[in-house]
C-alpha cells in the first residue's frame, strides 16, 4: 500500500517511519518546508517526496494530514479533492470537530493518536511513538467501511490501539486530559514564577509543569479550536477548586482526605494502578 | 558525628543512607514502628536504632525528624528536650511556619528538602535522593552559628543545595510549586474520571497528574497545614483562570499566544532551559 503524508513534522515522520518498518509501506511525503521533506529522506521517514498535495495523494491508499491544527482543514479538503476513490484519508489533530465538512466524506476519518508532544519536528520522529498509545478515530454512518478497516489495520500495525468515538466527546474529553492541563500548567509556571524566580521546585511541579508553554504556534491554534470545550472545563475546574477552598477554610480534614482519596482511586481508574512508578 | 533520624521513611531512611555513605556518619534511628526500625537497619540507613527519642538523640551532633506533618512539632520538640548543648536539630516537613515554638531555640534550624514524593517507606530510600536537590533552611539571627553550619556541611554531602529562605516565604513557595500542584492533580483525574474511565489520556495528562492523590494521610496533613497560603494560592488560580477564559471566549489568538509564551519564559526561568527533555 502507498502511504501519503502530508506535513512532515514529530507524528508525520514518525508515522512515515512507522508505516515503512512495521507495515512495509511505501511512503510518499509532503510539506510545504522543502527542508523538512529532504530531512525526512535523510531520516528514512518517506520514500519519496512530493511537491504538492495532489503529487502526494496520487495513488495511495491512505492519506495521513499531519499538519498543525491552523491549516488542517484546507490540507484535509484538498487531499480529499485529489485522492481516487479507493483511498483513506485521515487526520492527527487535537481537536476532532473542526473538521465537520470532511466528515461527510465516506472516504474521510478524523484520528487522532495519543503521543508525542513535547518536542517537535521530523528529527524526533520515531517508529515507536506510537507503541501502546490510543489512537481515536471518528468514523460516521457515512464511512466507508472497507477503507475504515484499512486504516484500522494500518495503525494496529504501528503498536497502536484505535479507538471509535464521537467527534464532540473527543473534543470533551480533550479538553479535560490535555488542553486543560496545558492551562493548568501555563497558570501554574505563572504563579511560581510570580514569588520566586531563584530557587527550587521540586519532581511534583517540573512534571505538572512539563507541558507549560508548548509551542505557541501549535497551541494557540488548539485552544482556540476547542474553546467551548476548554471554557466548559475551566468553569467545572473553577468550581472544583472552590469546594477545595471551602474544605480548608473549614479546616475539614475529613472531607480532605476523602476527596484525595477520590482523586488517588479516579487515577488509578484512568491510568493503572502502576501509574506511580 | 552521630546523626539521629527520628522518623524513618523514604526520607529519614535516604538521609540515613546518604549520611552513612556520603559523610561517614553513625546513625542512629528512632521510628514508633519497630518494623521500620528493622527494615531501616537491614537497608543500611541507620546503623543502630533506638527504642525511644531521648534514646536516639542522646550525644548526637545532628537531629533530623523525618516524621509526617501531623506529628512533626511534638518530635521536634521531644527532641530539643532531649538533645544536648552541641546538637541541632532539623526536620524536613513540607511547611515551616507550623514549626514557630522549636524556632525560638538556639539549636533548631528549620529544614526542607525538595525531594522524594510519591512512593514512601524506607524500601524506597535511596543515597542519591538529594542529589541536586534544593534544601530550604529556616534559620534565625537567634540560630547557633556553628550549629547551623555543621547542619549546612551536612546537607552539602549529601549532594543537596542548601538554600536559606524565611518560613513564610517558605510556605507561601510551596503553596504555589508543591500543595497546589497537587490541588490542580487531584482536580484534573476528579474531571477527567467524570467523562471517561475506559479511553486514553496520553502523556501531558500523565504528568500532569502524576501527584494525584498522593498519599492521604500525609498529604491532608500538608493541605492543612499550609492552607491559608494554599487558599491563597487557589484564589489566584481562580483569577487567572478567569483571565484565560476571557481570552477564549473572545477568540483573542494574539493574547493567548501571548500569555502561552510567558509561561514558556517562566517555566524556563524556573526550571532552566533544558527543561523540555
Amino acid at each position: 500500500v502507498k502511504v501519503a503524508i502530508l506535513g512532515i513534522g514529530l507524528v508525520g515522520g514518525s508515522i512515515g517511519l512507522a508505516a515503512r518498518g512495521r507495515a512495509g509501506a511505501h511512503v510518499c511525503g509532503y510539506d510545504p518546508d522543502p527542508a523538512a521533506r529532504g530531512l525526512a529522506l535523510e531520516l528514512g521517514a518517506i520514500d519519496e517526496e512530493a511537491p504538492d498535495i495532489a503529487t502526494a495523494v496520487a495513488d495511495a491508499g491512505v492519506v495521513f494530514a499531519a499538519a498543525p491544527v491552523g491549516v488542517l482543514a484546507q490540507t484535509v479538503l484538498q487531499a480529499l479533492a485529489s485522492a481516487g476513490s479507493d483511498c483513506v484519508i485521515s487526520d492527527v489533530g487535537s481537536t476532532k470537530l473542526a473538521l465537520d465538512s470532511a466528515r461527510r466524506d465516506p472516504r474521510f476519518v478524523g484520528g487522532h493518536p495519543l503521543a508525542g508532544a513535547e518536542t517537535s519536528g521530523v528529527t524526533h520522529a520515531r517508529e515507536g511513538l506510537f507503541e501502546g498509545a490510543t489512537w481515536y478515530l471518528t468514523p460516521t454512518s457515512s464511512t466507508e467501511e472497507v477503507l475504515y478497516t484499512r486504516l484500522r489495520d494500518l495503525i494496529e500495525r504501528f503498536g497502536a490501539r484505535p479507538v471509535a468515538i464521537e467527534p464532540d466527546a473527543h473534543d470533551r474529553l480533550m479538553a479535560r486530559v490535555s488542553h486543560l492541563p496545558h492551562v493548568l500548567a501555563n497558570v501554574l509556571v505563572t504563579e511560581a514564577a510570580a514569588i520566586e524566580r531563584a530557587g527550587g521546585t521540586g519532581p511534583s511541579f517540573r512534571d505538572a509543569t512539563r507541558v507549560a508553554g508548548a509551542n505557541t504556534a501549535v497551541w494557540t491554534d488548539i485552544y482556540l479550536a476547542n474553546r467551548d470545550a476548554l471554557i466548559a472545563a475551566i468553569d467545572e475546574t473553577v468550581g472544583r477548586l472552590a469546594e477545595v477552598r471551602a474544605m480548608l477554610e473549614a479546616g475539614d480534614a475529613r472531607a480532605i482526605s476523602e476527596w484525595n482519596e477520590q482523586a488517588r482511586i479516579d487515577r488509578e481508574a484512568l491510568l493503572g494502578p502502576d501509574s506511580k512508578d
